[in-house]
């Protein structure tokens, strides 16, 4: 049911195919994040036609809102959605352990307060994957501790060690076979802990792995790092997934280091603040040098916004609090990332990655 | 540049095609709002998709902000929003008249504070016909006063004499020959007043008459007596549009009596709100017995929504305040009237409109 098949090599990076229930997803590919089971403004047909094969949905927010039962009485996540190309959930782990103030931990799991309206709720490895399997989505991922950047190496060491404790019970409570578990490295900024965990996920029984803990306040040459700690122990045959990460100098770099799998609210929750990239880097549309620009956000850009319509019209709409414009932006900056690992894959299929994400970061980081 | 053909007629109500310099227009039509440049959410693609034929643009919105100079820089307003279709914009009279605290009113026209940051702007007709001109809509509005449905009749009486000379004002100083100038009648709920207005501005030289100073406060029983009362003066041979009405039943009660053109903020209005329409009425998608829906929001409803979402799905976007919710029920609302009102010229052509309404309402109004 499930299947890696990787196309070409380009040094450390690869393209591949990876089948799913829902279909092939052709990696490296880029997943939007479709949080609370809509990726912000968009309908899936307009995710199709940007050329989406995979959306991620949230554990944690749709447990809380409107809960796993409904979903599954409605037939799954899936079919409640509209959207019948593979999607992957997350565990909720990262979540639960950002709210810092309501939570308590210990093995058996996390028990917490909803930040809607306080109610308690419990997670763990079991009821991660129960809810998981409800919603049903074609990848779904261990219950993990993520703890944040700041740790110190003891707080660290300890969250590896109950993720691997974890990893082994989620994949024990796990029964669908229609879904592909991924457990997840973790480890932090410490190349030894990072290491061991690395050596003890890939060990697992599993169709993928992940790489957790990043994009959690470190450095971009630290997360690199952790990339390249982990990468010779992870099984080339499988799928790799880097969570959390979406701008594209890290998207570039991390495929060079071979991973397949990415997701980042980033795309959406910059069209949301007035934001938009270009092969220039990142702007604002609200600057008043856009106010009498005729020109599309971006030159050549084959996105409907820019076919469309103007930076000053989108800038109106924006300052206007017009949801179009959200919209308009949304669509220029999935477009953007999709296109981008269009490229990538192209690239890699040639040979060419190098020089291609050389001459890409050499204008993108121009202004910087 | 402009024609007007009656292709149908039954009893009192009418279809037609109105030919503009940006295409025709099939009468009765509604006429969706884009109140900024933007009809709420969608896309001029999906405005197409609806069937959609011709929108409204709001001068007062409009020269606050980008302001016309900068529209008209831009090609105008239809190359600036992307429209290629026909479009409508109003006086700006509306909206300046209902900034009671804002305003000072004399015959050369009204001097207004901008309700966006305070600064001082002054509408006449003249000035309003120059903004339009600059916008570039296919049909543009005299320049009128509007008093509130709670206007005494000395308040009414001198608003239609001032409406009067401003229609004349108005006429005169419209140049572009690819627009065509609308004078409005008014006169509130008095008969006589309406009646005096009514062959007063069916005098004039002109395209096309409007019927304002409705949906203003007055009843609905108020509003078609002022309809009947003012339609045996308007000639035959020009389009009719009935300002600011939307109701499913007013526009059924308005065609009836020979209307040919409406516009209403009400279905993207009550699609923000969670509010949609159904052959069986107005309903809120927040009730809970939605929640675990599976139904579409109309059983058989050929809209995109209907076709691809569950209430259930839509209940939670909503409630969730995802974007995507408003979205979708703005299409469900905006393919209902538009819908309506292609069934309502199909009966028109046989002869069935009468019997038609009257299934209609009884539905639709059943639960009142």
């Amino acid at each position: 049911m499930f299947e890696f098949n990787i196309t070409a090599k380009d040094k450390g990076a690869r393209t591949g195919v990876f089948k799913t229930p829902h279909g092939e997803i052709h990696t490296p590919v880029f997943m939007p994040c479709g949080t609370k089971g809509a990726v912000k403004t968009l309908t899936p047909d307009e995710l199709k036609s940007l050329g989406c094969e995979i959306i991620l949905g949230n554990t944690f927010h749709l447990m809380l809102r409107p809960g796993a039962e409904l979903v599954s009485s409605m037939g799954g996540l899936h079919k409640w959605i509209s959207w019948d190309r593979p999607m992957l959930t997350d565990s909720g782990g990262f979540q639960v352990f950002s709210l810092s103030e309501l939570r308590k931990i210990d093995d058996t799991g996390v028990t917490f307060k909803s930040p809607i309206d306080g109610s308690s709720h419990f997670l763990s490895p079991e009821e991660s994957i129960k809810i998981q399997e409800k919603l049903g989505a074609d990848v779904i991922m261990a219950f993990d501790e993520c703890p944040p950047a700041t740790a110190d190496k003891d707080c660290v060491r300890k969250a590896v060690e109950r993720t691997h404790k974890w990893a082994i019970r989620s994949i024990k409570a796990h029964t669908r076979a229609d879904q592909a578990l991924f457990p997840i490295v973790q480890g932090g900024i410490y190349q030894d802990l990072r290491t061991e965990s690395a050596k003890f996920i890939a060990g697992l029984d599993c169709k993928g792995i992940a790489i957790g803990g990043v994009a959690v306040g470190e450095t971009k040459a630290e997360m690199m790092q952790a990339v390249e700690t982990v990468m010779p122990f992870l099984p080339e045959t499988r799928p790799r997934y880097l969570m959390g990460v979406g701008e594209p100098d890290d998207l570039l770099n991390a495929v060079a280091r071979g991973v397949d799998m990415f997701d980042c609210v980033l795309p959406t929750r910059l069209a949301r603040h007035g934001s938009f990239w270009t092969l220039e880097g990142r702007f604002g549309i609200d600057k008043s040098e856009f106010q009498k620009s005729s020109e599309p956000l971006q030159s050549g850009c084959a996105c409907y916004t820019c076919r469309h319509f103007s930076k000053s019209y989108l800038r109106h709409l924006m300052l206007e609090k017009e949801i179009l414009g959200h919209r308009l932006l949304t669509i220029h900056n999935l477009h953007f990332l999709l296109d981008l690992m269009r490229q990538i894959r192209e690239n890699i299929a040639r040979g060419t990655l190098e020089s291609f994400s050389k001459n890409f970061l050499s204008t993108f980081n121009a202004r910087k």
